[in-house]
């Protein structure tokens, strides 16, 4: 029995209903919260469907419970059990919904709005998890096999750096050994295409903590009393020109060439420059960036970029005072070949050196871009894919986020390559993130013609 | 029936049983709270000691309560109701508690540890104010009578910068007129002795919001949007050279010059730089300042000082955005004879000028410097009798901080004149500040000998 991938028939009541299983969970990394309930729920759903699945601790011998499990499953083709194994990787944990009164609806609510469902992780990743899970439901449903072996790596850290899935990899190597990683997630373009994309850029986060008097202190002393905030605000200074350019001795130093096969897929993106700026309420990009080398900035360009600040009296009114310290959180966008912990080195040596060695400066994660080669054989079939269920779909170069395809590629020396149905301006990240339900739906045909074509390979 | 100003005895327990009557009001005029019933409750106290009391609401017409009402007492003298009159000045409001989790007790309990009462207020400045009316008490009590005629204005708003005193006195100068004022607070220095301050630092109170895209937006694009953070920080630098010199054009144009007389005094006041180091945590002055210019910087020196910053994720661990907007808090403390309001034109101009003109720039509030003439008849009487009750005193030309006392000298056309019991590490407008007993004892002591040495002037 197989498919008529030109009538899939895909049951949207039930990737609902699984989705919104998910959603309810508040399963926030940053805050370690919720993370094995709804590794369980995700294990349930892959039993429930007839995935062989289970929890795979970090470290069971000592049983600590500080990193949250893997949800590993496998189901091996009866028909074809010695063809092409390819692995789903996706994530189970979310972003903090932070800042809670922006949101129009309860962020953990899994509500629907016609064609919209509602949610902290309703597109990041609950909603791209729950098309691979479906995708395989349908087939098993409809053909009582799968054609090829499918193997599922669901991590509980990827919204804070995915710090141990390096550890978790080389552990289940032969576990998880496979022809092809097919992504956690994937972009649709406004005109509806997905974006295939072939890499991830990496991250540098650091917390820079500038000290001041014993606590915070009334201001009238500041003519004696030094403010760690202009502390930390004379130390931000130094880091980035008035073009965003990074003034940390050779930062751009490890950067790889782009080749010309790269470029040309560069610059054969489209890219919708006035509902890119309507979405996100800006009326013009930074440096007034001519449009032509948008691509290449989201692909190739790395970034400095506060994430969070603080310091001192934020509430309502007047407080006079000298804080007792101020932060600052940055995030650093890697590209190949930029390693993380180097940077963070030139970082610190680059604080000391304009004096300000007393900032204190925390490394709360390090990820090394990652990019298949744009030549991978697994490229085609599944542009191929794409292309009968959304009409058309796009190749990129790298996606201008991060996540650890480096270690994947590195340890299971494997492709990797990210296709799925996140909507480009899903608010992922923000208040009211939400999944476009027929997307859910097209994504979900899209993995079973993927699965169906790679067996044909 | 005159009284013995070597042998007063004051009654300790009736002084902290009204402080903490105050203290457990959690007056905290940022956040508009509880405003109006700590007013009731001074009004309570001073009719309890035979003061003829009201409550001022700022504008009865309207009836609006944004405003929190003034309370006043008025007390003549039947001995002597032709001569002279002083009037106390004080406030019931309080700062924020914040941060909370660095208070060792309730900030709104007022306990007691040995010599020491803790709670936001016990210092400043619901101890002073005790001291006043338990001055006032001792008098009636022990006398039957007051020499000289009283009156209080103890106000709700001098914690966010009294922002209607102006009006409130203009509107009652002949039933607030007076031939001296006695300011709401003084310092007792790390040798036990009163600093008897003869002015008071101005002060503009400003928030800047840089506006970035319209949410929180994941920070992959920090390529194309503009990060508000990083120009609200390229914004700050403009302000302050790396010594703390504000660069605002014109900024120090109608500082007056300090007389001769005022720099000798300037010059004789003791300050200790090590206790004074110890207390705060510090190892070093700003700009390693030569300590013989201390007491030139309290006095004289202007400054820029951010008391708030916020932006974007401030949570645990990663997250990853470029946040919508950020916001500072700046206080500038002026000096004699800086215009509040000219001083924000010209900050206003400045950030237009660097090219800063779409960040929001929102006055809070803005109170020039006041001071007293070093040579005022009142001074003497007043040093006389804080050194018969502690032994010695300082004179100071002003305080570093800030009040509304430039409002009551050109007003009431009266000196302003501040004494008090505030030891100088007691932690005032920060977590588990307090009051000493012995300290709250001696200035009520020492109120009682003022109104006495006044009354054979």
């Amino acid at each position: 029995m197989t498919i008529n991938e030109f009538n899939l028939e895909i049951d949207t009541d039930k990737i609902i209903k699984d989705l919104r299983r998910l959603i309810r969970i508040p399963s926030v990394s940053a805050k370690s919260q919720k993370l094995e309930e709804c590794a369980k729920e995700v294990l349930k759903i892959m039993q429930e469907i007839g995935i062989q699945s289970e929890l795979i601790y970090f470290d069971k011998d000592n049983n600590t419970n500080t990193v949250p499990p893997l949800v590993y499953g496998e189901i091996k083709s009866k028909s074809n059990p010695n063809g092409k194994t390819i692995l789903f990787y996706n994530h189970y944990d979310v972003q903090p919904e932070e800042p809670i009164d922006l949101w129009d609806h309860d962020p953990f609510g899994g509500i629907i709005k016609e064609n919209r469902i509602f949610g902290r992780g309703s597109s990041d990743d609950k909603g791209e998890l729950i098309t691979r899970l479906n995708a395989v439901e349908y087939l098993l449903k409809h053909t009582g096999d799968i054609p090829i072996n499918v193997k599922f790596l669901v991590e509980g850290q990827e919204e804070i750096g995915s710090n141990n899935i390096s550890e978790y990899i080389d552990k289940y190597k032969s576990k998880f050994n496979t022809d092809l990683v097919i992504w956690e997630f994937g972009y649709i373009d406004q005109w509806d295409h997905p974006i295939i994309s072939l890499g991830m850029k990496g991250l540098l986060y650091v917390e820079l903590t500038a000290i001041g008097p014993s606590r915070d202190v009334h201001s009238s002393l500041a003519v004696l009393i030094e403010n760690p905030a202009w502390k930390l605000i004379r130390a931000l200074f130094t880091l980035i020109d008035n073009r965003g350019k990074i003034l940390v001795e050779d930062w751009y130093k490890e950067i790889k060439k782009l080749t010309k096969d790269e470029i040309v897929v560069i610059e054969n993106e489209p890219f919708d420059t006035e509902s890119f700026k309507k979405e996100y309420g800006i009326d013009k990009f930074v440096n007034n960036t001519n449009e032509k080398y948008i691509n290449h900035l989201l692909v190739n360009e790395p970034t400095c970029n506060i994430a969070g600040l603080i310091s001192g009296y934020t509430g309502e009114g007047a407080k006079t005072i000298i804080p007792s310290r101020a932060s600052v959180k940055i995030d650093f966008r890697l590209v190949p070949d930029m390693d993380p912990m180097i940077q963070f080195k030139r970082l610190k040596k680059h604080l000391e050196k304009n004096g300000f060695g007393d900032i204190q400066v925390t490394c709360i994660n390090g990820v090394a871009s990652g990019r298949t080669d744009i030549n991978n054989m697994y490229i085609k079939p599944i542009q191929e894919s794409a292309n009968s269920i959304f009409g058309d779909s796009m190749i990129s170069i790298s996606s201008a986020g991060t996540g650890p395809m480096y270690e994947f590629i590195k340890l299971l020396k494997a492709p990797c390559i990210s296709i799925g149905g996140t909507y480009i301006f899903a608010r992922i990240h923000s208040p009211n993130e939400y999944a476009r339900i027929d997307l859910l739906e097209k994504t979900t045909k899209c993995i079973i013609t993927i699965i169906n074509n790679i067996s044909k390979l």
